[in-house]
């Protein structure tokens, strides 16, 4: 199978002709040029992404991608392995942080089994897309094989297929998963694995000494995993290729990407390193306590909406920031100018 | 007149009992504990304004406050008088930033008169509570008179009064405001008037200086206006001592505070001056581009929710960051507990 077969075509969307009416519209909006700051560089890029000066967000979808880690017997995360399932359970129960403020907003929420090691009865917002029953150790050999790898890549694509609107947040949940972005991360980047790796969900400093320790055996294990997909597979999990997929779908689609934390940027990463015009796409929604996500961050050149020092994961991140989206299109549509308002330009 | 009479009583909120209350309830959300970040704090902090571990908030008010003010007659603004004006016709035909991100979040919107150099037709939504048309020019004497200061002070008291709900969010707009406001924080915490000096509205170099030397001026006219209401009478405006009075009324009711840029804050300087328990309701939306405010918020030890480097006043930055407010209590009153979503607690 060839990649160009494989993965959709994702156009690049500089077009200067519209760069400069979005320009005009905005600059003639009655405040001083400038003046909203970071509201007017989202609404432009908004409008870029969507490919008008009158941008509307459109059914926004929230999908948490959840999956196991053959990697936890090591010992990587404060949280035992029964707590994905769980989660997963919470999210559909509209307990969980992502859960409340999706419905806050009114965004559609899709919870997807990428590959949990647990069997879910049906369920009405529960897509069923199980690889396996959690990824293999990786520390033992790769978390999965390169089959498994593209195929949950597949789902993630058709996932985003099947979904209506223009905008894809995602979220995550896997008890290991900082450790599986920790890892793709620091090979992709290059990056010493010690300025990458912290305490996921909550480990103290010991527990975060052994982690490294265990991420560093890891990460020697796997040399010669260098190319994107390589690395996913190596490292995995099933989430992660999943959300890599999704993202190149939503980007090939022309949605928004509203990206979360570390996890979400990770898999971003890898979809990045295939096309790199996703990032096109892609707003930032937080600054992650993990500091892997830095390391993304600066990566990406991108600087997200909030700085809040959140590390929960689920798309909590993006589901707080979204209405800051809705603003900057509110903002681009339905201001007056100084023309239509009659309102005095600059005189000095 | 004692100021005892004058100024409403505000209650000390500290409540050790509440605060633990609102900590257990928030340590027990299916979350790793922190890992929320400020969306934590926030919780907590509405939830010991509110009096509860549930807050519900209630009828978000947005009252925009304009006024003129003398000192423009010296150059230091870059747009002229007639735009304070003009913008108050904006706000009232929902076409300025603050109307509609108001109306997107659906907050009422109220437009006052504090003290414009215009008459205006009677409107929905807009209050007339003119002290004069405009300010003195404060180069030549003081802004406003000790009398003209009280009354704008029990004017923004007695529109908070009649305002439904439990959260105010105030904006403002008058041209020159950035001027007063830059004059009352500078003498209120003795800062070096060059480090609180910005370009306002948009002012080029060559305007920062003249406006610079302007308010130095102003600054050395009025050596004995120390104290928090003869700062405010000596430099304005109307809109200001409204806006202080509004937010002490908020306090005394034990609404919210949503702070907006370096205008709003100006106002809440002298309040807390006034009384500093005001500080306890204030939320901080943002941390304006403009110079004087990083030094209010450092005085104050603030911690804005967004730094998107925004200066447009009108109140846009609250409005903007309203609904992170919302997100908070979302969290607070609506995630599971572990117990209650049956999630296995942290094991390392």
């Amino acid at each position: 199978m060839h990649d160009t077969d494989f993965f959709p075509g994702i156009a690049d969307l500089d077009n200067p002709q519209l760069q400069a009416e979005l320009q005009a519209v905005n600059d003639a909006k009655t405040k001083p040029q400038g003046s909203l700051g970071r509201l007017e560089e989202l609404a432009l890029q908004l409008g870029r992404i969507l490919g008008t000066t009158r941008p509307v967000l459109v059914q926004p979808q929230m999908v948490v991608c959840a999956g196991d880690h053959g990697l936890v017997k090591r010992g990587v995360s404060a949280y035992p392995q029964d707590v994905t399932w769980q989660m997963v359970e919470n999210f559909l129960a509209d307990g969980a942080a992502v859960s409340v403020m999706a419905r806050q907003h009114g965004i559609d929420l899709t919870v997807v089994d990428c590959g949990v090691a647990h069997d879910f009865a049906p369920r009405h917002r529960l897509q069923v897309r199980k690889i396996a029953y959690g990824t293999q150790d990786c520390l033992a050999g790769p978390a999965m094989t390169r089959e498994q790898c593209l195929q949950a890549i597949r789902n993630g694509m058709e996932l985003v297929q099947a979904l209506p609107g223009n905008v894809l947040m995602l979220g995550e949940m896997g008890i290991g998963n900082t450790s599986a972005a920790t890892l793709i991360l620091t090979r992709l980047l290059g990056a010493p694995l010690i300025n990458a790796t912290g305490p996921g969900t909550g480990l103290d400093q010991a527990g975060v000494q052994r982690k490294l320790e265990v991420l560093q055996q890891v990460l020697d294990a796997h040399p010669d995993a260098v190319q994107p997909l390589d690395v996913l597979a190596a490292f995995g999990g099933f989430e992660i290729a999943t959300m890599t997929g999704a993202m190149l779908q939503a980007a090939a689609e022309r949605r928004v990407i509203l990206v979360d934390g570390v996890i979400v940027s990770s898999a971003l990463l890898v979809a990045s390193r295939i096309a790199p015009q996703v990032l096109q796409r892609c707003v930032y929604a937080h600054r992650s306590g993990e500091p892997g996500h830095q390391l993304i961050l600066d990566a990406l050149h991108a600087r997200p909406l909030l700085d809040w020092g959140m590390r929960l994961g689920e798309g909590s991140g993006a589901v707080i920031a979204w209405p800051l989206l809705e603003s900057a299109c509110v903002m681009l549509r339905d201001m007056a100018s100084f023309s239509s308002a009659g309102v005095a330009e600059k005189s000095a």
